[in-house]
């Protein structure tokens, strides 16, 4: 057996195999994991619930499960961290926010039992930032822990990133896979919106509330994903459909060199000067493989209309958390308040744009495998109570669109800065092959 | 052949065979229409735009389709008047509204080319009130003239109830099918809601807008409306499934007597007398096929939950007729000031009603064949400035149930009263058999 210490940093897909094949017990991965998170969680904060025997047991009914030669899970053995807005039967889930302590909720998330079938460990729930919204958790970038891993999947962020899991799950409604999982340096996959069921999960804006995963490669994306996806009765933004052969597709080659549509998306000026360098150095290095395409000039108007649709959302999903207002953060009262005077025709109108501005990216999609643009403004902000600014994200949750992050360029102060690819709607296989060819590419030209 | 006057008043079913036949021809039926129509329109105003040519040019070509022995459709030489807010290209579709005088749209709605297919005769465009809300347009009922003929799809429901077409179609968004059709004493029919695709037709509110047909039997309603339903992708309230044998199940023996449930829905108490004690004598005779049901304390929020949702979603959908809101009329431009002002928390929880209210009709909908209620609160109301209450009707569009009304009483004026009956979502055919049914009990009883 491999070190305890040097598995963590495993990619899932290897984990797999290993556990697969009996080269690897899922008890002896649940114990590396346990010993990462009992030596770091002091300092990290990433978990709001964790149970070092519940992992165990779950992991030794694995392990006797394989033993018996019955069959098992897509991800069976995996450690997989859920963020605490995912329901749990009979494990807390208290959204991060005061008003729900102790919250102990009767009925998996659709997510949890899928994850179940497929043999994962529920390793316990982490840090969202209050109600999936802007007040921070307690939650440190395990890069460097002056600085905030951003949110609100702050704690699934961090917990990949620190080698405490080789997976986790998280929502954006505005930006909550992307930003945290550039800001530490791993891989986030926010797939189609619909592409994975809600239900069970704590609703703040149903026209944009997107679950996403967290994972060390593109690869490993796709086999969570690819067990999280599919209709559920239960969430209307699910369709009856084929799940599509995620993993299969991601790691195989791109039939042809990938060609991406290099954008500067509304915000780019006030971005990162770093940023704006890394990027022309990357737009140079990938040559004929990348040509910059401009966005019409409505697509200024995106992070306005997402604003408002998710705030008067907000105002009705949240609408027993106003009525207690002083016992949340000035950020989430802020939104409930700028939602709770928002006027119908004008929450109406914006649903309409999310099209519109759909279809003005019809034309990109169609001469290229994917947009290319910045997962964030620059590296994790330092300190921990401003979970960075999503301007960059919002655009691809308003329009539904598959986006995916690899960490791809270091900042002077040695944080890390992701790239983000989009691509048009439902292909989120073909996304996942090409940020698997980019991470490839990128270790080449390091080299 | 029959004299012209006497095919008036036969059903569609009946002319579809005549017509199939050759016993009538196309010409012959549409001859009779214009000049039904040509004698009473100056009294009735139920057109909005009308051309003998053509109409005679489509019959003509029908004639000559037939006897050629080609294919014929479902609806081969039936001519049809819609209301005029279903766009007809090259045609006029002015929204009964002064801000569209003159427009005449490129494309004919998604029904209106079902129409075409089907072989039958756009006889014309019916009036509307003002944008199909409460502002009345010039139509009278065609049984006394001093009276309304209902609203909104005034015209609709005044040109079958005089003879002029067969077949009518309208829309409901509050109780613009049912209460007309009651009006008028002629057969309403508000299929579940998404059953006929709206592409094309002027979107007043979208949660409720359902398109619904006037014709002189049940059989004639799902004749007409087999022909309208299915999927079209222009609306997504549709959904891609077969269309039910409306007409075959709705001309079948019930495999059982039907059993209704009765009930006083909200509104009840202030009906007219007359339509208390004709309900009083209906379920007397209809014995131990009837049991009443209460409906729990919640409907009675549902004339206000409706509401809320229709002006909410027409101060958006209707915001350009806002922009000129001195040029509509006074209960156009009130709808409009309450829907401007609604907030979207507001609107947004309204939504959620109609299927908590849906899910409280489900015991009952178990213990019967259909729900059994009246169809308005009494006879066509005198004066044409008001179009008279849709209290009855806007719980069964909020719900997106299907209803139907026939003619049942006649009030002490010599006007009609109509029963309505309701079913569960998706129950279209079973409703239009017991409406059939008790048209036949109703004859039989009166006999």
């Amino acid at each position: 057996m491999a070190n305890k210490a040097d598995i963590l940093m495993l990619s899932a897909c290897e984990l797999r195999t290993r556990l697969a094949l009996g080269a690897l017990s899922a008890l002896d991965l649940v114990e590396a994991c346990i010993d990462r998170i009992e030596a770091r969680e002091p300092e990290i904060h990433a978990w709001a619930w964790f149970d070092a025997d519940f992992a165990r047991q779950q992991a030794k009914a694995l392990d006797a499960q394989r033993q018996a030669g019955r069959p098992i899970g897509a991800l069976h053995g995996l450690p997989v961290a859920l963020k605490d807005i995912i329901d749990t039967a009979k494990i807390p889930t208290e959204n991060g926010c005061p008003l729900d302590a102790g919250r102990i909720p009767f009925k998996d998330a659709a997510i949890v039992a899928r994850l179940k079938a497929a043999g994962a460990v529920i390793m316990g729930k982490t840090v969202t930032t209050e109600l999936a919204y802007m007040h921070a958790g307690a939650t440190r970038n395990p890069l460097n822990t002056a600085h905030t891993p951003g949110g609100s999947s702050s704690g699934s962020a961090a917990a990949v990133a620190d080698g405490m899991v080789p997976l986790a799950i998280g929502t954006q409604t505005g930006g909550s896979v992307i930003r945290p999982a550039s800001y530490c340096g791993v891989t986030g996959f926010k797939p189609s919106f619909g592409a994975i069921p809600r239900t069970g999960v704590l609703m703040q804006s149903p026209t944009l509330d997107t679950l996403g995963v967290f994972a060390r490669t593109p690869a490993d994306a796709a086999l969570l994903t690819e067990v999280l996806m599919g209709y559920d009765a239960g969430d209307p933004a699910t369709t009856p459909a084929p799940v599509p052969p995620l993993l299969s597709v991601a790691t195989s080659e791109p039939p042809l060199k990938p060609v991406f549509a290099f954008l500067r998306p509304p915000g780019w000026d006030k971005a990162d000067p770093q940023l704006h360098a890394a990027f022309d150095e990357l737009i140079e290095a990938l040559g004929d493989q990348v040509f910059e395409v401009p966005l019409p000039n409505a697509f200024n108007e995106a992070a306005e209309i997402r604003a408002r649709i998710n705030f008067a959302e907000m105002a009705k999903y949240y609408y027993r958390y106003g009525k207690s207002l002083d016992a949340l953060g000035p950020r989430t009262q802020e939104a409930l308040n700028t939602g709770n005077a928002t006027l119908a025709r004008d929450y109406l109108a914006a649903l309409d744009w999310a099209d519109v501005l759909y279809a003005g990216l019809g034309e990109i999609f169609e001469r290229c495998d994917a947009i290319l643009c910045p997962a964030a403004t620059g590296p994790a902000p330092e300190g921990l109570e401003y979970t960075g600014d999503a301007i960059f994200n919002g655009l691809w949750t308003l329009t539904g669109t598959p986006a995916v992050t690899v960490p791809a360029f270091t900042a002077e102060n040695g944080l890390p800065m992701g790239v983000q690819f989009v691509a048009a709607r439902g292909n989120d296989a073909r996304l996942l092959r090409n940020a698997n060819w980019f991470t490839g590419w990128l270790s080449e030209a390091a080299a």
